[in-house]
């Protein structure tokens, strides 16, 4: 059974994964900007003292030395140093990881050869603290684009960082505040589920650490998602339950279209529970895939919810496609139109504009065919007005989380969508976020 | 030579046409919402009293009856009433118009079987009321969505309308002023040019009127445009040179990236000048076509300039792209996101989003050989922060028009695509827009 944790207060944590975060200046405002995970080192010995390294290495997990290691980018062409050199990590260590450095207020983007200069020289210093190679430190920097990264600040900091790690909810709570830009909350969800495999039973847990609340518009990947678990697996076999895991949530969300340069989700599997998740272990592989599943989404509703200015958060049904890709078009025209999202904004049951953006996203609909809901009740019957509740209709919307529901009539394949409202307060943010 | 005339002080009549308007009561705040343009009759016989309708009939010019009438439509699936019932005429009469009957304050979309027949109630009376068949009335409606049209409020005042016609200044400003919605100013434009034709110099009007402030986004065709000539032309003739003018206008705007269910084009040429547009008259051809473009261009500037909530009108220029294709889409990717958008309303000459909707636009751009420029300022050199006066940059953006140029490194092609920044006014006047 998969128990989603969505509140800071039940913070499940995996074996093997300590915490921290120090204010390293790079913010204006003096805030927590800096961040670190450690896989294994202290935590980990803490955590299952009994396990050696050479036990862990032969169980299939990275442990010993950092933890098995998959990620999905940003398919934005245009992308930030630390993706550059976290990818070419990756690929370089065949997907292992002892160390994530996150730093807010610079995303390190649009700055050239020094821009991953800077980059590199962190994750030199950081892996020469930990006595492990450059590439098994993972970098992530979120904030303005084309500002030169301060790599000399982070690194003055990393002995301090270092030392503040801890295997704990105040750790976790404390990273997942300093990876926050216009985020006005931290986003943490978790999970735990007991395997049955023939060498016992054994209880993993899965924990997820996000930001984002504005460019969100996942093609692949989001925002900066880390995920850890405490099972064992390879970076093969974790790469499909990744991707499985996001296309049911990260990549079904939408705050305002615009798809960010940085955006990464990194799944890290430590192997401290002692659990296995093999591919011919089905039971075990459905359940982790739960697990991962419903941290994600748990994630991607925080997300949306705390979207810049939002409002109102839509729970978008887009049915009777005849693909998934298909509906997934629908509700991306639906949900980056500025007309319906400034409509949810007001709490108005303007269907008409909901119908209008269908009409035009490029796919041969039927409008004849169309029918829409709000919350329970049909607002459009076959393309056309008909009889409702208005009154009914508008308190639905005005609630903080609606549910629209669009029917194409074409076949029988659908996508839920989360997105927001498109307020005011929205366009202050982006208005005054400078350069 | 063409002489633009962009204030409404100005206003040049082409012969052949009357406009007026009325208030039916369809929109709530009893302002003028219905109007009417009528070729020939009473008008055209006053302007060229001496021209026989045999005589007109046989120059190819249609205003005997009326006028040869071309024109685009929306591209969106869901379509209006008055735009199936509008196209299905012109089919039927091989594109002759004698009137046009708008009305603002009613989309009727959306409103199924019963919102046609209201549509064509109201050309048939119109038509009785001329002596014509109704598919010789040209409909259109603009205002909401989903709502019956009162036709026979509409009926109840034809005969108003139609007595109240005048070929004068005033006749098309109250024109003008009755199929705005949420405009805040009427759009008009004018151009004159003389022909050199073996017949004799002939001077030739091009009058543009004009209705949009949002759901602007175009696909072929976008919100009312209303163009009348007093050239005579076949509509074969009209149908490249009217999709000319706005490939280069009206198809090169976008206010908010939606594309409305209601959007027409429409041109009239009534040949009351006695001056013919042909095949195989290259200089008249040119001269016409230039004029038709630039009428059409100073309505598009019009349109954006008077955006629901603009604040600031961008200029965009799209470079070095490999096709025209290419460069649009582009253009429509930065001139569609809410985060550049905002990032204008404030004034912020935040290039790296810029450059991260080109990398987001689906088309595979190297970032390494993009270059961005504000105002004459270039900002962002070989997709990289490059040192630049950003106090000036500010300052061009504060101006009500800015210039921005942004050169792909791929190809020759251009284009220069309007837009708007994206402000909390935008967001107020759609949120309580309400149904």
């Amino acid at each position: 059974m998969t128990s989603l944790r969505r509140s800071p207060e039940k913070i499940r944590l995996p074996a093997g994964f300590s915490f921290s975060a120090v204010a390293a200046g790079i913010k204006v405002s003096g805030r927590p900007d800096l961040a670190l995970v450690e896989v294994g080192g202290r935590a980990l010995s803490r955590a299952c003292p009994e396990r050696s390294r050479r036990v862990q290495a032969e169980r299939g997990s990275a442990a010993a030395g950092g933890a098995s290691a998959v990620a999905l980018f940003t398919m934005n062409r245009v992308v930030a140093a630390p993706v550059e050199v976290g990818r070419a990590a990756l690929r370089s260590t065949g997907g292992r990881v002892r160390a994530i450095v996150v730093n807010s207020g610079n995303a390190n983007c649009a700055t050239g050869r020094p821009g991953i200069q800077a980059c590199e020289r962190v994750c030199r210093e950081a892996g020469r603290l930990f006595g492990v190679p450059a590439a098994e430190v993972f970098p992530s920097s979120t904030g303005i684009i084309g500002v030169r990264l301060p790599a000399e600040k982070i690194r003055a900091k990393l002995p301090e960082l270092i030392a503040a790690r801890s295997a704990s909810q105040r750790g976790v709570l404390a990273f997942a505040h300093a990876i926050m830009t216009t985020d006005t909350r931290p986003k943490i969800a978790s999970a735990r589920f007991r395997t049955s495999s023939t060498d016992g039973s054994k209880e993993v847990t899965v924990l997820g650490v996000a930001k984002g609340a504005g460019m969100i518009h996942p093609q692949l990947a989001t925002m900066l998602v880390y995920l850890f678990t405490d099972a064992g697996a390879s970076p093969r076999e974790l790469q499909p339950l990744l991707r499985e895991a996001c296309d049911q949530s990260l990549n079904c969300m939408s705050i305002d279209g615009d798809t960010s340069t940085n955006d990464t989700v990194l799944l890290l599997a430590s192997g401290a529970s002692g659990a296995r998740v093999r591919m011919k272990d089905v039971r075990t592989r459905k359940k982790f895939s739960a697990a991962l599943t419903a941290v994600c989404q748990s994630l991607a509703e925080q997300i949306v919810t705390d979207g810049e200015g939002v409002q109102h958060v839509i729970r978008l049904f887009v049915e009777q496609a005849r693909s998934r890709e298909e509906a997934l078009i629908v509700a991306r025209t639906i949900a980056h139109s500025m007309l319906v999202k400034t409509a949810w904004a007001g709490a108005d049951p303007n269907w008409g504009r909901i119908l209008a953006a269908v009409g035009r996203c490029g796919l041969p609909i039927d409008p004849s065919r169309v029918q829409i809901f709000i919350g329970s009740q049909k607002v459009c019957r076959n393309g056309i007005a008909c009889a409702f509740n208005e009154r009914q209709a508008h308190r639905n919307l005005a609630h903080p989380v609606c549910d629209i529901r669009v029917q194409l009539g074409r076949g029988r394949r659908s996508v839920r969508f989360l997105t927001t409202d498109l307020t005011a307060e929205y366009v202050r943010i982006n208005a005054d976020y400078s350069t």
